[in-house]
Formats: structure tokens, C-alpha cells, sequence
């Protein structure tokens, strides 16, 4: 059930910066990556733009739909505004057994409030609410938040940081840490349940307000876990 | 008006795991301790237990409100289930102008629910709690939620961690940085203005998750900024 390298994974969202950077650097392991966009010429225009980037790399451009109905492994990166429609739209193209990673952070800069604050959510978090979205049987797994856009983007920067994953199964959880760990650097945390991700989706606007002090693209690096984390 | 490790500070709460963990390291960096307890009685069997730890040790032993009349810096290191009250006893105690180290979490275990869960404070975070309290001029620095007591306590381990600091005057902030850099290791991070204490307190839920998963102390590196990060 774990994904390997050769598998192709959906990206959501791609033509945003996180999932642009989130593309570029999968391919740059090797991973195939379905190019979703809202708009399939947009996502056109994306997969030129990371075939550019990694000339190596296996792109194929989607709409959404098309994207998630290409992939076991699909990659949940839209803005927090769009999450739900996002969703609401791929109720047909999720199919029981797939991996959903969920990227979404529920900023009050949907609202038109600060980056730095983050809204309340019914059920509790955006991951809790795709899960809730997403046809059962869809695994859902929470990482990739505190991961900057730039830091991914910059195939020249090395990300030497950790990836903090919730979700409610360990299976789904180790394959996502299989995958995401193929970024270099990149090292998967075991977080909890999925209800824990109201907690690591809240670092990505304490990393924005560091990254306002600091000029900086922070990550973060838990200490004293041991190595490795999965066995 | 920055401590200078000559300077005593007060641990409010130091009979406590992560108060008295607090108080034996700052003392292993030369700082004197006022070592306060709610019971003058704990909070001298706290000192002697201090002193058997460090043999160099400045320790003194005064209920809390004593301990805060004895220093510039005061750390509030009590359960969220006392922090309300204990504030409340200080109010005479603190003077404006001191500088209030909050590192009260409130974790749901507080009402006995889950130590991975927390409470919802009504003022935003106990933090902002604490400076609601806390007489006018108390100025308000939230820090140490990420560093394990445990870890604390354990004078061979090395920390090599950040404490991530909220606070809304830089000045205060770099008091507290410069304070708790005193201890080996540790790293102090500007991580904004105080109400962004509502997420450093959740982390001690997620991180409670992490180590229930790792069977570690895990404590918070960000990746990324840069150094030294105080000018």
C-alpha cells in the first residue's frame, strides 16, 4: 500500500507555490507527478514550468478531478479559502484507499486577516474537515506545514528540516513519510492523530511571524527523537 | 534593565518538574534562584534538594510571593490549574517593570482531559492570561514550552534546543533571550508578539504526542535562521 518512487502522485493545487515547490523537488527523486490545477491550461502552463526546472522530471497536466483519478497518492495544496470547494469537487475523483496528504493551513489571510493568526475550524482543523470532505475510506494523513514554499522551491537550498505528519493510522503515516522522505533532507515526525494537526497546521503562522523577524524561510527540526524515527 | 546572571530570579513553582529543572540549571550558570513554593516548608525542601544538585548553587527558599519580591525576573512555572490563583496572590508581590517569565501550557489534562490536548483560554493563551493579571507594567515574556522538564533535570544531557519566546517589546524578549541563553545549549527564537503564545503553548501537547511515540524528550530546533539570531 506504501507508495515507491515510481508511483505517480497528485499534486492539488500545483500551480500554488507550495505545490509547485512540492512537485519540482518529487520529481527531482524520481516520482511522477500529475499536475493538478483548477483550470487544465493552467496546469498546462505549470508542468511547462517545472519541466523547466527539472528537465528530467515526468509531469502530466490535469484539472483537478483528472489529476486525483491519476495518482494512489494525492497531495492536498490550495489555499485554506478553496479547500472545501476543492474537495467538494474531487468527491468523484477520490476513490476508498487513496492517500490524501492535506497541506491546507487555515490562515485568517483567507479572511483578509494577518498571516500570522490562524482561523478556528469546526471540526477542529483543515485536515479534519478534508477528512470529513473526502468519500470514506480515504486515508488521510496532515503534513507539510511548516515547510516553506521558498525553502521547497529552491532546488540549490538544502532543506534539513522535519516534516510533522498526524493523521489516525500509522500505515498511512509511514507512506507518506516513504514518500515525502525521498525530498533530500527531509525527515518524517510521527505527530499523533489526525486531531493534532490543529497544532502543526497553527506552526505555519508561527514560522511566518519568525520569518518576518528573522528575514528568513524557517523550518523546524524536532531534537532528541531517535534515529532513526521509523524503524 | 536586562539581567545580568549576577542578578537573582525567582522560580514560581519550583517544586514543580519544570520549575525546578529551570532553577538547577540557571544555578549551574551562576544565576542565584529565589526558589519560590505556595509553602515556604516545599519551597525549602526544594532548595535543599536544589543544593544536593548543584553544591555551588545560590539558592534561597520564600513562598512565592517572596520569591517574586526578591528578583527582577520572575519565571511563572505553576500548572494552568494554579496559574489564575497564583497570579492572583502575586498581584502585591509583582511591581512594575519586572520581567514575568510565563511558561504556564494549558493542557487539557488540567480539567483531566488528555496531555496532547489543550484548553481554550478565554484571553487568547495563558500568557495573555498571565499579563491580564499581572499589575500594569508587568512585562510579559511567554517561553520554555517546548524544552522538557525532564530534559531540564538531566544536567548531563545537552539541550542543543530553541526556547521560543512571545513577548510584545523586543527589549523584553531580549532579556529573557539573554537570561535563558545562560543555559548550555539553548537557544533563544523571537517568535512574536505575545497573543502568538497560543501556539507555543500547543506545542507542549504536540510534542507530549511525539515523545508518547518516541519514548523521547523531544524539544523544538527551527531550521533556517540565522546566527547569531540576536544582534
Amino acid at each position: 500500500m506504501a507508495p515507491s518512487p515510481s508511483d505517480p502522485v497528485a499534486v492539488i493545487g500545483a500551480s500554488g507555490a507550495l505545490g509547485f515547490g512540492l512537485a519540482v523537488r518529487l520529481a527531482e527523486a524520481g516520482v511522477p507527478i500529475a499536475i493538478g490545477s483548477r483550470d487544465e491550461t493552467r496546469a498546462q502552463e505549470t508542468a511547462e514550468r517545472a519541466r523547466a526546472t527539472i528537465p528530467d522530471g515526468q509531469f502530466s497536466a490535469h484539472d483537478n478531478a483528472g489529476a486525483a483519478e491519476a495518482a494512489h497518492t494525492v497531495i492536498l495544496s490550495v489555499p485554506f479559502r478553496n479547500q472545501a470547494e476543492t474537495l467538494h469537487n474531487l468527491a468523484q475523483a477520490l476513490a476508498p484507499g487513496q492517500l490524501l496528504i492535506d497541506a491546507t493551513v487555515p490562515l485568517a489571510a483567507a479572511v483578509g486577516g494577518k498571516a500570522t493568526r490562524t482561523l478556528g475550524v469546526w471540526q477542529g482543523s483543515a485536515a479534519e474537515q478534508a477528512r470529513e470532505m473526502a468519500p470514506e475510506g480515504v486515508r488521510v494523513v496532515s503534513a507539510l506545514h511548516t515547510v516553506s514554499a521558498a525553502s521547497l522551491a529552491d532546488l540549490a537550498h538544502p532543506l534539513e528540516q522535519d516534516v510533522l505528519l498526524c493523521g489516525d493510522a500509522r500505515a498511512d503515516k509511514l507512506g507518506a513519510a516513504r514518500l515525502l522522505s525521498l525530498i533530500e533532507g527531509v525527515r518524517c515526525v510521527d505527530c499523533g492523530r489526525l486531531e493534532m494537526a490543529r497544532i502543526t497546521e497553527s506552526l505555519t503562522a508561527l514560522l511566518i511571524a519568525v520569518n518576518a523577524r528573522y528575514k528568513a524561510h524557517a523550518g523546524v527540526r524536532l531534537a532528541g527523537l531517535p534515529d532513526p524515527v521509523w524503524e
